[in-house]
């Protein structure tokens, strides 16, 4: 029974290391994909990819070990399981980095649209930024393709995730066109999400525009409770003096 | 005015039969979309679709007959009869698959929103799916197409589906422009679904945040009753003391 | 103080001839466009097009005249008055013909979800329709169009108003560029209806999922009311019996 | 403790007169791209703009030293720092005129749909010519170019904010990339702000639609109240009487 508070214990723990080796792991990436070294350099960044992807293969096996239920735990942690077991298709092992913005969303506080909305904002530019990492990566290497340059991949990946797609520049390679696929569906999460949380923020000023017609509150039940038990009293007096 | 419940029955009871004959259905026809036989193979996929069609046109039917009101039946179910009367523009069938996402959705559980995202999610893949097939064979017949592959066709049905639309690879045909506009119409729901998805879980989660300004529930109605009936009943007992 | 009464008797009765006009209008101009007539059709068709312009000022003059603040009324209709007025924009004249989907919305009920929907469909369908008459006029007689026959026009309007924009066809005229903003405007507002609707829809259902903790309706205060005065009821008798 | 106060009068003060300095920074900048003058008119010209500038500068230094808590100020008001810290990349500058808007909006009333359905679209009317005007400039100069006059430009800046993105224009620089890129996230904001305030309409619209089952509001908690107010002076009644 004490395995959930384990698991939250665990968690808890490994959330600074484990954004540290994130961020370790995104500069590698990072400098592979920029730098494109070569000799001594490549063989170190290399070893510290494969490293940093050993780290969280063993964070994965601690947390399923450590759930209470393993086999509920597995099925509700699926996309962490992709995302660990993956490292051949090496684009998509890093959007494992979106760690780094539950860490930053820790800092801003507790307000449920301001938390969103920095989720929203952190991610989009964070996935900006790797799938064009990962797009150019991918593309270089074809000899009919667009996407040949950081900047070129980086301006494709802004009109791909806010869905403009004006189709001057565009992945032909298969694994160029898997990571198009999860920018988008990014770009739709991020339209989603902005647009919810604008939606969200519209009802509530309307609601608090006209006072007599606002939604009745908790707070204003618990008001009508107290006059009631007033009441109560009340007659509880009349009867005892009365007695 | 046992009608309504014989309906309801079939409906439950044909169900999984149905479910198994679309995916019987969905084989058959990507078979035949890519690895396009001949000879006996091609007659034998051709009796099976036309089989399964059968099956659609009795259930229809069955279900028309069952209705309690059947003219108002007609009109709330007429996309019901444009699917099963359209076997000429062949790739419009296959909308009909749906019907296995509604069966996918039973197993997810009650939560609006759960069976809401993967009857979203489920639909855009088998949209994205069997859209592919349809431009496929619809396009690749076309001296002047640019959609030549399965590879191709999925890559223009993601782009499409997501709003993208980069222009590198567009239906020529008026039958694959047919299916681009379904899928954009899908697009267009599933990007309205995610939202709508969104916004309710900020919406809840908002009004979560400060117990206080909270909604007023019907427990917290219930409690108040509570109150006042007990105020009742010791004027009740304070009557009949005195009495 | 009766000139509102007076403005809404004649918007009520000048309902059903004006959607006829529409209809005249939009069929005079579909002809115009697709059957491209000479000589006396021409003519005819020219005839049809200026009564019906002609019809739709009087109304405008006679609902301002009719108007309680004739000032308000100026400004709260200014959309109209651009509607009748720039005739000169041939193609924009149009877009008066929604008045047909308000007289089609009137008879789908009064369920506010159900006719928005009917509004926001049938409002596509037409703009679609319209734009791409509009847009293949404007065309054509560019020697640079890429629009050049109807289908390709309805094929060009759907990529548009869905914001797909494939860009295998685009206006290069300046009025099928105005005409092409006025459609992505529409597409926006149809996303934005579209996903309101189900935003709404979910929001309901949420709400509708677990009873107990439902928002408090006025049908639960109305309850509590009961049970407060049904307390004082029992008072009052009480009193009476005393005395 | 009369900080806050002290930079609230300056706000309220410096409001009118800041918005006019705006207009005078867009109508120079205006000049500056769509005439392109030389000689003493562009000396001129790059006068106005400089001392525009400069007021600005003026202004921001003027509140954060007003302001109560200026560390705060300054972390909430990074935006403003950024467009007048950033003179070097010109267009960017001009999102400042978003001002005018502020002062448009005080004008139509307290209402918060109406008022933010007015941000929304005069923000996107400005933010169109303003982008125009950028984009325009920073492209011109570029033998690659395909934006090379203004109206081109507009329909460029069209295409991109209502992220149709038909791809027969797009910017090359970099500087025309940036814009873009602001157009983009300006065209998810319209979309979003668009879609939450219809969502709103509808929200309220169905629940105004069945007035048992419409929520519960502060107006009948009130009501409430008085019942309960109006048995406990009764009560006291009863009592005093009996006394």
């Amino acid at each position: 029974m004490t395995s959930p508070a384990r698991l939250d214990r665990w968690e808890h723990r490994a959330e600074w290391p484990l954004a540290a080796i994130a961020l370790v792991f995104l500069a590698a990436y990072s400098l592979e994909v920029l730098a494109a070294p070569s000799g001594r350099t490549a063989l170190a960044i290399g070893l510290v990819t494969r490293v940093c992807w050993a780290v969280f293969v063993i964070d994965y096996l601690a947390r399923i070990w450590l759930a209470d239920d393993r086999w509920r735990w597995f099925w509700r942690h699926l996309m962490d399981l992709l995302i660990v077991v993956l490292p051949v298709l090496r684009p998509l092992r890093l959007v494992r980095l979106v760690i780094l913005v539950t860490v930053l969303q820790k800092a801003v506080g507790n307000a449920i649209r301001g938390r969103v909305v920095v989720y929203a904002v952190a991610g989009a530019v964070l996935l900006v930024y790797v799938a064009s990492l990962a797009v150019l990566q991918a593309e270089r290497v074809d000899p009919h393709a667009s996407i040949t340059s950081f900047g070129q991949a980086l301006w494709w990946s802004i009109t791909t995730i806010t869905t403009v797609g004006y189709g001057d520049e565009y992945p032909v390679t298969t694994t160029g066109r898997v990571i198009a696929g999860l920018l988008m569906i990014g770009g739709i999460g991020l339209l989603g999400t902005i647009t919810a949380t604008i939606a969200s923020w519209i009802v509530q000023r309307v609601a608090e525009e006209d006072t007599a017609s606002q939604a009745a509150t908790v707070a204003h039940i618990a008001e009508l409770r107290d006059e009631i038990r007033a009441l109560r009293a009340q007659l509880q007096v009349h009867d005892e003096v009365r007695t």
